[in-house]
This record gives C-alpha cells, structure tokens and sequence, in this order.
C-alpha cells in the first residue's frame, strides 16, 4: 500500500497531490491515506502536508528498504524481491535457509546490521549500523568447480559500482576483498548448496563499510564515508550493485570467465606484486603474473616456476 | 538401557541370565528389568524367558537400529551416532540438516523407507522398505572442486562391501551407480554446504536395493536378494560400508583420490566400453580409456582426440 502511494507521487513529480485524490486512485478512505502517510514518514520518507493543496513528497529516506531499492530499478529479475530486516544474525544465514526452501533467483535479503557477519572460512565480518550488508540468491546452472569464478566476477560487479557512485578508486585483492589503497572497504563471501555435479544455489553475500563509524572498524579496513567526500547513498550503491551483478552474472553464464577477466584485471590490487598466499598451511611466495580463464592465480615463483594458485590468503607486498 | 541390556547378554554368550542378575548389575527393580526385556521383543530381539534360569538372547533383528548398527562396529568415527527413523522423506534432507545445526563428522543417518528418495539431478530414489537408505556426515578438509571424488571414492566402499558381504560381482558406472549386469543395485549421492574455497560439510548418501520385492522397482533395477542366493544381512552390509568408507576415506584424506583409483579400476563397468554421455544438453560419444587422478572420465573420441569428462549420465554400449 505504502508502494502505491510512492508510486502516485512518483506520478506527480514534486507537486502535491490532494488527499481526495489518492484516496480516490486507491479506493480507500481520507483517513486511510492519512495512516498510510504516518506510516512513509515513520519510514524515513518527508511529506509535506499543506491544507487545500495536499501531500507532497519532499525526500526519500537512504535506508535498505523494498521500496527505495525497487524505485526505478532497471534489473530484470535481481531485487524482485527483497526482503530487508533492521538486524540480522547474518544475511547470508537468512538467504540461504531461504533459498533452501526455494526462493527464487533473484530474491536478496538486506540488513541493517549483522550480529554475526560473516566472513571467509569462518571469520566475523564486523557489521555495524551504516553499511551494506546484502546477500542474493543466484541458481547458476554451473558445477561446484565454477563456483569460485562467481566471487570474482561478483568483485568485478561490486568495484566497478562503488567507482561509479563514489569516484573512489576501489581495487580488488584476489580472490574476494575490494580494496581502497592498503584497507579494506568490502568483502564478498560466495556460499553454495550443491551435489557432486550440479549447483543447487549460490548466495553471494556482500559487505560494504560505507558511513560506518571507522573507529567501529578493525584497523585494516575503511569506510567509503571516509575516503570519498560526499554522502554516499546506500540506497543508489545498493541498486547499482544489483544492476552490475545482474549485467556481468549474464555475461559469465553465456561466455564464461574469460570476457570479464579483461575488467577484472583492470581493477587488480593483486597483479604485478610480489604476493605471499597461506591456503590449507601451505605457503607460496612469488611475483602475481596474471588469472587465468578458470579464475585462479597465476604466479611465477622465485624458481621461475609458475603455479595455479585456486584459494588463498594474500599478503601483498607494496 | 536397552542397550545395556544387550551388552550384559553379550557377556553371557549364549547362556542365560537371570533377571536378578541383570537388575543387580544395572540397578533397577526385576519389573523394570522385565519392561526393558518386553521393549527389545518389541524391536525384534527373541528374547527366551524361562523360570529359574533367567532370560536368553535367542536372535538378533535385522533392523538398522543404533543398537545393531553400533554392535561390534569397528570405525573410529563413523557411526558413533546413528539416527534412525522408520521414515524419511529423505535421509540425505535429515542429515543435511542436522549438520548445518553442527552435527560432527561421523553421525549417520538411516531409514526404513524414504516417502521423497532423492537421486542426482532432481531425480527419484525409489525406496521401499527392505532397501538401505544411509546418509553420512562428513567433514573433510577439501575444496569444493574436489567433491566429486568423494563420490567415487564412497563408490569403492560400496562395491568392495557388497561383493564381500554378498558374493555378488557389483561393478561401479562411473560416476555413482553400483551395477549387477546391467541393471542398478545401488546410487550415490553426494551433496555439499560450501564457500568458495572450503566445504564445509559433505553428506553421502548411499540408497541400496537389499531385499526390496524387485516389482516395486524400475525395470533398470534390481535387488541383491534377486541377484544373490541367501538372506542379506542389512545390518551387516550397512556395517561393512561404515567400516569401508571410513577406511577408504582416511586414504583419500591422506593421499588423494590417486591411491584408491586402482581399485576403482578394477571394480568398472565402465573402462574398456564405448559410451555415450549426455552432460548440460551436450553429447559426447567414445571409447572410455580410464579415470584420472582428479576422478574424470577420460574418453577417446572417434576422431582420436582424448577428452576429460567431468560429469554427466553415462549410457554403456555393451
């Protein structure tokens, strides 16, 4: 209901519109509308009321809520449905018991903040008030061994986005954190239920620190708050990740890895570096050449041997 | 209690006990003795009662309960809990459950029947009672891309144990089918909870077709009663497995599929044949040369080319 009348202002531009004729367009009483009106603005929306003349819209709250992603949202099925919570143990939690009881591709879980965020093998991701902390359900008909490719591709997606709303120039380390110089501002965590061939789902979590306070933060990471100048719009960041990820999601189940792996390498934090890599106690140490189609890291050791590096922890060496 | 009961039997070979000596030794009345007594009858122990001499443990059920599935059982882990139920829609649902709520490595899971058996691809298992329908956690330490050897390995286990158990030449069609000629006896299937990097719990599911009445089958199947002379032991064959499957996976865990691909050589129905697989709407057709360290088909084009097969359904020429 709240939607329709965001819509009928939509309709009007920044001009008021009577309460009769909201009332009318909707079919339901004045005091109905007048409810409906205290429910937006409790929501975070302005609304100007002025005797004779009506409601007029006057600004949208930046908050992670259905109506403010889905306003003019230009994906095609990424956002259909969102389902946005104040606080939550931890989105990729919540998009995955849905997912299992089969909510569709497209559905995204948004949260507030996280109590228990999540990060890579078993890590926390602080979560407080003030970021993005958004997880989707994608059923990629890919199998289990593709499924690192979809973190790589979701990066592409995530740093291309926050350099165009922000003007930062974010990075990606290899293989799941965007990067603003040598701190973190987001993490991207893939999680899957699958047989031994086949992906049942995929729910690529993302967490962004955005106007969260930095003093909250662990000291290797960094806020777009604090390393851009502006307000950053979670709302407007949230929507052009959706569209990007939808875009390049595409892309990567028609051809595959290899037409995103010229972008990704652009926004590389990782190449051309010395890197050291801890994966399963074991340790590489050598110079990042390139990733290849499969998305694994290809680096020449001081042997001049080169080796497929497929998970890890980076270190890189500045 | 019950099972208390049965290790005081246990004790006693083949002798009998008297109620006063088992109500000393556990330290509950005569009654309660005789109530426990009646609880064992009822899950199909033959229990002789006889005045004076005591109680006697005549026959054993053939029933996967804890109580028989854990008798004299050898694993380390696998096993050491044992959920059982009459019915399930699917033990592969249960037990993915119960280890996303953090149950360890090792639990089983086992039914009577499934009402909704699942095979791969979003397929039917048909399970009637008479079948083995088993799920196993585990909790190995691998990457997602590795999975699918598991399954190959689990397939090793089986097919050892059906032959030891049953006499029976089972043979393995790669990649989860367990065959008797050419019709199905047992499938594998594997599922996972993973990131991108690291699995987080693998569940196998073992469905095999012990005594069930073959008409209640698809014409593809049959059973180990039709296909071996005497009565099969379900407990017993389910044991084996556990025993196996935990033997061959400490091998895999240490060193990788490599060590178990021989036997796998040799229990294959499907090396040496012409086949034709059928895998994400694409057909391949050749000459199946063998299995490669990494658990791929390697199969010989007609146009000489060799090409590794990572998935798909297999159909053997004979």
């Amino acid at each position: 209901m709240d939607e329709k009348i965001l819509r009928i202002f939509g309709k009007h531009d920044d001009n008021y519109v009577s309460g009769e004729e909201i009332s009318k367009e909707l079919g339901f009483s004045r005091a109905s509308v007048w409810k409906h009106i205290q429910t937006l603005r409790h929501l975070g929306y302005e609304i100007d009321a002025v005797p004779h003349l009506g409601y007029k819209l006057v600004a949208r709250p930046d908050r992670l809520i259905p109506e403010e992603i889905q306003y003019k949202l230009s994906t095609r099925s990424l956002g259909n449905k969102v389902l946005a919570y104040e606080s939550l143990d931890s989105t990729n939690n919540t998009a995955y018991g849905l997912a299992e009881k089969g909510e569709k591709e497209g559905a995204i879980v948004v949260a507030e903040r996280q109590k228990k965020g999540k990060g890579r093998q078993g890590r926390n991701w602080i979560s407080p008030n003030g970021g993005i902390y958004l997880s989707c359900i994608l059923r990629p008909d890919i199998e289990p061994r593709e499924v690192a490719k979809i973190t790589l591709v979701a990066a592409v997606a995530v740093c291309s986005s926050i350099r165009e709303i922000t003007g930062v120039s974010a990075m990606i380390k290899w293989p799941n954190d965007i990067m603003i110089g040598k701190k973190k501002v987001c993490g991207i965590l893939t999680e899957m239920k699958a047989e031994q061939d086949r992906v049942d789902f995929v729910i690529v979590g993302i967490g962004i620190n955005v106007g969260a306070a930095t003093g909250n933060l662990p000291k290797t990471a960094t806020s777009l708050a604090k390393e851009s100048e502006g307000k950053i719009s979670k709302v407007a960041l949230t929507k052009k990740i959706l569209e990007s990820l939808e875009e390049h999601m595409a892309l990567f189940n028609k051809e595959g890895f290899g037409k995103i792996r010229n972008e990704w390498r652009d926004y590389s934090a990782t190449l051309g570096h010395h890197v050291k890599i801890h994966c399963h106690n074991e340790k590489t140490e050598g110079h990042a050449l390139d990733v290849d189609k499969d998305g694994a890291l290809v680096v020449r050791l001081d042997s001049g041997i080169q080796k497929r590096i497929l998970s890890g922890d980076v270190t890189i060496a500045h």
